[in-house]
């Protein structure tokens, strides 16, 4: 079993690499979004996307295992999407995202938000080629989150805190959740937003353009 | 991978079959409970096993990727449990859950709740000899969840729709949402609960009870 799981590792390995280069090459911002179904991914995304209208040009790529519906959401704000399904699968893997590419072709110097399946364990372990991790925890779903699934906090290079416009009404300890997910990853970046309320997405907008313009200055 | 997919799904089962023989010969009535993460289902069983006491022995399997700590919330109920870390693995199988056993030794004629990982993909396709599936849905995350992961909510026999006292402070549509579960499972029996406020929970436990007299009436 062991050398089943580093095969298909290693052949995802392969393919990511690929699409790394790719979005290397022509300055694609790519972001690999995950988190628990129903954090609010896709509404956060389709509200940036019309937030950001005019500054980034972004396209998506949505993992679920049933249904078109979040890649329809996202093409009502007018960006284009593309809808992988994964069937029993609990993550994407890079070769999906590299035919999604096929079809989507983002323009150079943009970004790409790539929704992964909600899941807090499978998308952990497979590399996309995206540039960085963004995990999404809600504030309803608990502060101890990052230590009972500490893959996934661990290999994510900022947590985004959704929904924080509910924690009136919820037990949520902010500060604890954010002391838990740096026991697993001293180095994550957190940012608290609500996608509904849109408080704190300026600072998440700011963010999302510095990634951008320190890609343009690495190149 | 077809075919190694079957040998682990057929070793499983034959695993199942094992732990459904036990809790059939003894009059033990196993719920295996499925969700995402931060659903509720840690504070929902805390809660039940309090107001059961005296009614129906419980003890418990927990099921998490890393920490003890929901065994530990169980156990500060007085109800015996076993916590079974899955390390990089998304579900519990049915081999985890009968080693779990041999150090639980449920009582004849008791329930025993198994918290399955968080996750609304894998578990779905591990029968761990449970008599059924119970899947919790919080409110928090959205109406499409029963279309988005179709093999959860078609192999679970009740759905539990959690944190209803949130609903105030929500875009949820209650109607919608069961409709979607029906769509993708008719049969599936529906309740609508709250574990902090206690709204529906005489439901639950009137369910519950309904359970264990027909397993009693069976034998």
């Amino acid at each position: 079993m062991v050398q089943i799981e580093q095969d298909i590792l290693s052949k995802n390995d392969a393919y990511a690499d690929e699409n790394r280069t790719a979005f290397e090459g022509r300055g694609i911002l790519a972001l690999n979004f995950v988190s628990s179904p129903g954090s609010g991914k896709t509404t956060l995304l389709a509200r940036s996307i019309t937030d950001l209208q005019g500054d980034v040009p972004v396209t998506v790529i949505e993992g679920d295992q049933q249904t078109a519906n979040d890649a329809e959401r996202i093409r009502a704000t007018g960006a284009k999407a593309v809808q992988v399904n994964t069937g029993k699968g609990c993550h994407l893997d890079a070769h999906m995202v590299g035919h999604a590419l096929e079809t989507l072709q983002p323009e150079n110097d943009s970004l790409l938000f790539i929704e992964n399946v909600g899941n807090l364990v499978c998308p952990a372990g497979f590399d996309l080629g995206e540039k960085l991790k963004v995990v999404i925890l809600s504030v309803t779903e608990g502060e101890d989150k990052p230590l009972k699934y500490p893959d996934m906090f661990h290999a994510a290079g900022l947590m985004l805190l959704n929904k924080v416009d509910l924690l009136p009404y919820l037990n949520f300890d902010v500060d604890l959740c954010i002391e838990n997910a740096r026991r697993v990853n001293p180095n994550i970046q957190v940012l608290q937003v609500s996608a509904t309320s849109g408080e704190g997405l300026d600072a998440w907008y700011a963010w999302l353009k510095s990634q951008v313009a320190n890609l343009g200055a690495a190149a």
